[in-house]
């Protein structure tokens, strides 16, 4: 047992720490400011990072146990993800953004030699981006057997019918391909055989981006949350990835790393928060002393401590038994840092707006944003809820069977 | 003691839930249309709205004790808010809608006769709308020592300079007139003499919208919280309110009421909220039953209505505490409802939104929307902490003298 | 609506409170030392103190709508069982002790003139004590039809089999009658008709009091709780209230009032300790101040002061809605009590331990007690999470109704 | 980074898991009984225990970088004192238990040779207990500088005078030694050279053992929480410790090792509830259903063991720092394990109560003894608010001077 990052790890970790610090944080304002020129066009100084960041050799850092990748695992990748994560929009300049991420494992993973030809390679270049659909109005999807699109084979083609929410990534004029969830067998017995994958370009006669959901105000540019409907969306039958019947099994797949991501990218935010908070306390004069001589902002500054602490560590040990043992094994662990850290970080985000008053809210400090960036997240894969469901029917079946 | 609305009570808040029922929620979404052509202008179903409440006498609720209003106590008042909080734009329909509610208080009680016939008259007709420029960016705001626009004595006028921000309203193109706080005697030694309040009419030469500011991803259009640079503002000395050095003094004065308006809207949001979530609950079905089959949800819906139902006492009884005893002597129960119930609300439609899933958190069902504003509240006229602070401060004072 | 209590409430409570404060108080270390003496029996001092009380006209001031007691509501009496609460012995010197007032109703209501005048009369002078005997060790007797105690009907007499715990008061020697819940129709098909209620003197042969249950280390003398064994008890056939298959309907109508009762001396509790730990913030130095300058206790203060008179006001309500609609009306109020106050208890009773340091654990403050006490109750008929069931379903069900 | 215990530890906590699963578990309530015989006495239990752990090389575990003890680290000792947390008294079996451990740590690093040979070696042996008198009635002693025992220099003998209480193990017949906490200099301007301690045998004339304290209703016998009079208690003056004025140093030293060690032990008292209630929910049947079918009961589950899982890895952290770098650099680590570990542990523990419903609250599950323990370290060596204004003053001052 051992807490130190490896010398590989603090190595890379230095370089990244680096670069945020010189090209990223200093432009930071100006990316928002650009965006606001083209809300779904990438901001031109998107692309300078992004060269940046491959020419730094700081590209592609996940993908543990690929070739594509860097070559890293997930432990190590983690501390890497959490530094990303200080900043709303810094891994996509690195090529580690969700959804991308995970769709390029999928594509690694179950592709075929020409979906990865034609997908993968530009993905893994930052040349295109992509987007992941799964969620659907009219149902609950976090549980995948009630997802109503269907996909239905018409000689050498699919075609796709349904109405999707919340695609992250579809409204971003570079989204070029999307991989889809629907139902080729509505009535298989098997209820988890009753899904497969799809992939679908976004030109794609009938795919109809309609709107951009919001989360708390925000519409995300320049990615976006699309809600679409798939009008008769017909694509040639070798889109479909793995085969027919896969795509619950898929999407397990894709489920494991992404949390992982997601939940180091949330202990950054929070990180920061913390910072962000400690700094403002320092300097802050009410009532005529500074806040930080105020016992509640110091316990708000050492509360938050313990709980990004705690979440960091859960997750790196999620990490690492996933290089170790699979994700599979890992199930309990991944369970745990999904209902943990985006919890965490929305309480650690919540005090760092409350010490900022007013501004805390607004467009200048990206707490709020950030706030709803992890609000979202206790939802983005199952509620909270279905996660805590299933680690307590896990552990009490378990330690019943062991205690009797 | 009693727990029953009084008839008088009962009457109208039937009469204004069934205004609300025929006239107000079966546009509502219409109104949120209608402002996406024209973000800083008044929908124009706000017009009709407002004829029509005027038609059916439900207008100028507010104002307790004053011949403007409708001769409502705050104890009767209070449901009255309630009902109207539950949609989030209706107070203005019944002209009860902040902050125009506070300046109109502030005129009637403290304004000279000019000063009254000039904007209290239009204010109450809801011909015009206002603003009250308070919160500072530079400097903690909830402690009114610390503020540092001045406002200086120039012949027979008074010039001022000053940078705000968070001014709710100043948006919006029917406002008129703001109601300034500043220092005309930065050096008195007495430091809650040092502040004047002064009317600053919007299109006086010198004051500068320069944007505005979000709360979450929100503008809060058409009202919108302006941030305001008082360029050498100039305008005539009658325009100060009460006297020089009597800023704080009519600070207080308003606090009271204002609060108790602001937690029976939260109490009126978090009750939809809890009805939403039980109607969501009750039709969708997850993992093969309705979700009110789980216990989570189940807990989450008693947990709300506990809350709230406490809320709505607490505030009620501060309500009648301010009626028979005055605002100073109800100071304790005003900083009760400040601490609860904005938290409450949090707490309720946050709930509410992880029980919608991804769509609770967009523009479909406005819980995000109204968590923006409960959150915003715990922030409004000073933070919790601070409330706690006083609160704290004062209980341990009396109960130790009383103890011994 | 009105907050105030009745002229005739603040002359009864105004009495109470100078009894408490003149008889009560200056004696309750006493009391303990006592009954350090003789933990089954009754300290001397109670004789004296109960015999005070009824030359007070303090006496049986319970039993909401009936000729046994002082004629009071739920509403009336609910302040003075706060007042009561503050001492933990103390409803016993007003014959207003738990399970006395509880058998009592039940035996005003339902019970023949015959177990009347054996039983209800000594009760209601105080003569002797009682126990109600439901829980039982092997099931989860929140829910009444997993009951196994059997009453089976032999010849004239009812013979009873079964095994309870924590059956409060049967450890005292003066506790003579006890009211068992048990089942004299185990394979009815109507599931509330299986159970029956009947009267077994404490002195019968067969009952086995084993042994003292605790609570935290506390046995609770002189009542304690006791676990008690039922071996071929053997009582006469006119024991049982009310008629066989009744036990269930009987059960429910002793809950409303109960729950009041303890609900307001837990709420009478709570707020001795904001008091206490009031008291101790602002003599007590540490690190060179009074307690009470550090922010985290004044915050401790004003949360526990919003709690208890929260829970205050939800508790009278429920006390007029019983009153004004009956107890099956005020169902939902009711359980919101239940679900509220004993939880509230133990965190006002918790910050007040923090405060006091490590003596606050012990025995010279009472704290620790208390907390056991409100920790108790939130088990004592039906853990909370049942509760939170029974309100979330009722109330789903309500609102989607009204919703649609 | 490595997860995972080392061959070493996880050959040790084999074995120690095998001993505790065939020695100890099998006797738990043999010790419980034995002790009711004799409360201040060793149930004889116990020395069997001792010998059995002797002889399997299970003996002095702790003491990292001493000749003394097992040769074990903080990291290596954790898992294993975790385990011995699972039974409330069986660390003492292993003679790892307080306050020997932090008194043997004391004697070894401070104590002079004929201290050593003295009291050190029988303590070593697990011949004699131990006490650590630092607590005071009458003044925060989490404040070290309020400390009024006063230790007064004599001729050739310290004299000393003042009231100690909560002095844990000060019942138990086998306590032979104590080390008092008291100042020589109590005007040095120095306010932390003014604290010495020094050795004082329990039948010292002049040690008055007044009365066991309790927690909660627990005296917690064997050991107890005396309170003590310090009457003109004479010592030889060579029973000092390290020199005049390092009373305060020497207290800071056996902070951080002991502080993993109860933090380890609440682990292990968390994780056994946590089985507990697994079992009790798979076991038990309510409303027709195992328990763990309700989603309530699930997320308690699921909860507690994110919340053991996390603190466990922020105290195997602690260790691990403390070894490294030493346990000043280690400072904001422990304190953040000394404000997480206790609450987790009461929340845990809570839960299980909870779930095992009244039976919860006895004698027959020691949950609410090992509830009253965790609580109990919330205040042990200083209440967690104080913990927090320090880590959060700490963290706060670096964070800002690193953002600026």
């Amino acid at each position: 047992m051992n807490f130190e990052y490896s010398p590989k790890v603090q190595n890379l970790l230095q370089r990244l720490k680096q670069f945020m610090a010189e090209e990223v944080v200093p432009v930071e304002s100006q990316y928002w400011e650009q965006l606001e020129q083209d809300r779904w066009g990438e901001p031109p100084i998107m692309e300078e990072l992004k060269q940046k960041a491959r020419d730094a050799g700081l590209w592609n850092l996940f993908m543990p146990g690929s070739e594509h990748g860097a070559g890293l695992t997930n432990l190590e990748y983690a501390p890497l993800a959490e530094e990303m994560g200080r900043v709303l929009f810094s891994s996509e300049i690195f090529n580690c953004s969700a959804p991308d991420t995970g769709n390029m494992e999928v594509l690694a993973q179950y592709g075929s030699d020409a979906q990865k030809e034609r997908w993968l390679k530009p993905l893994l270049a930052g040349e295109i981006r992509s987007a992941f659909a799964m969620t659907e109005p009219k149902v609950a999807s976090s549980d995948a057997t009630n997802i109503e699109t269907e996909i239905v084979r018409d000689g050498d083609d699919y075609v796709i019918n349904g109405h999707k929410f919340y695609i992250s990534g579809a409204l971003n004029r570079r989204c070029e391909i999307m991989i889809v969830m629907g139902k080729t067998a509505p009535d298989s017995p098997d209820r988890y055989r009753q899904q497969s994958q799809i992939l679908v370009p976004m030109n794609t006669p009938g795919v109809k981006v309609i709107r951009p959901m919001t989360v708390f105000g925000y519409d995300d540019a320049p990615e976006g949350h699309g809600e679409i409907i798939f009008d008769n969306v017909r694509v040639p039958a070798e889109n479909l990835i793995l085969g027919e019947g896969r795509g619950f099994e898929i999407a397990q797949g894709r489920l494991g790393p992404g949390r992982i991501h997601h939940c180091m990218r949330l202990i950054g935010q929070a990180q920061r928060a913390l910072e962000m908070m400690s700094a403002r306390a320092e300097n802050r004069v009410v009532f005529g002393r500074p806040m930080i001589k105020q016992g509640s902002v110091r316990e708000d500054i050492a509360k938050s401590a313990c709980e990004i602490e705690q979440a960091r560590l859960l997750t790196l040990k999620a990490a690492d038994q996933m290089d170790r043992y699979g994700n599979k094994a890992a199930r309990d662990l991944i369970a745990m840092i999904k209902i943990v850290a985006p919890q965490m970080a929305c309480n650690v985000i919540d005090r760092a707006i409350q010490i900022h008053g007013a501004a805390g809210l607004g467009q200048d400090f990206n707490l709020a944003r950030a706030y709803a960036y992890a609000r979202t997240i206790r939802l983005a894969d199952g509620p909270d809820q279905v996660h805590m469901m299933q680690l307590g029917r896990n552990l009490a079946a378990a330690y019943a069977a062991e205690v009797g």
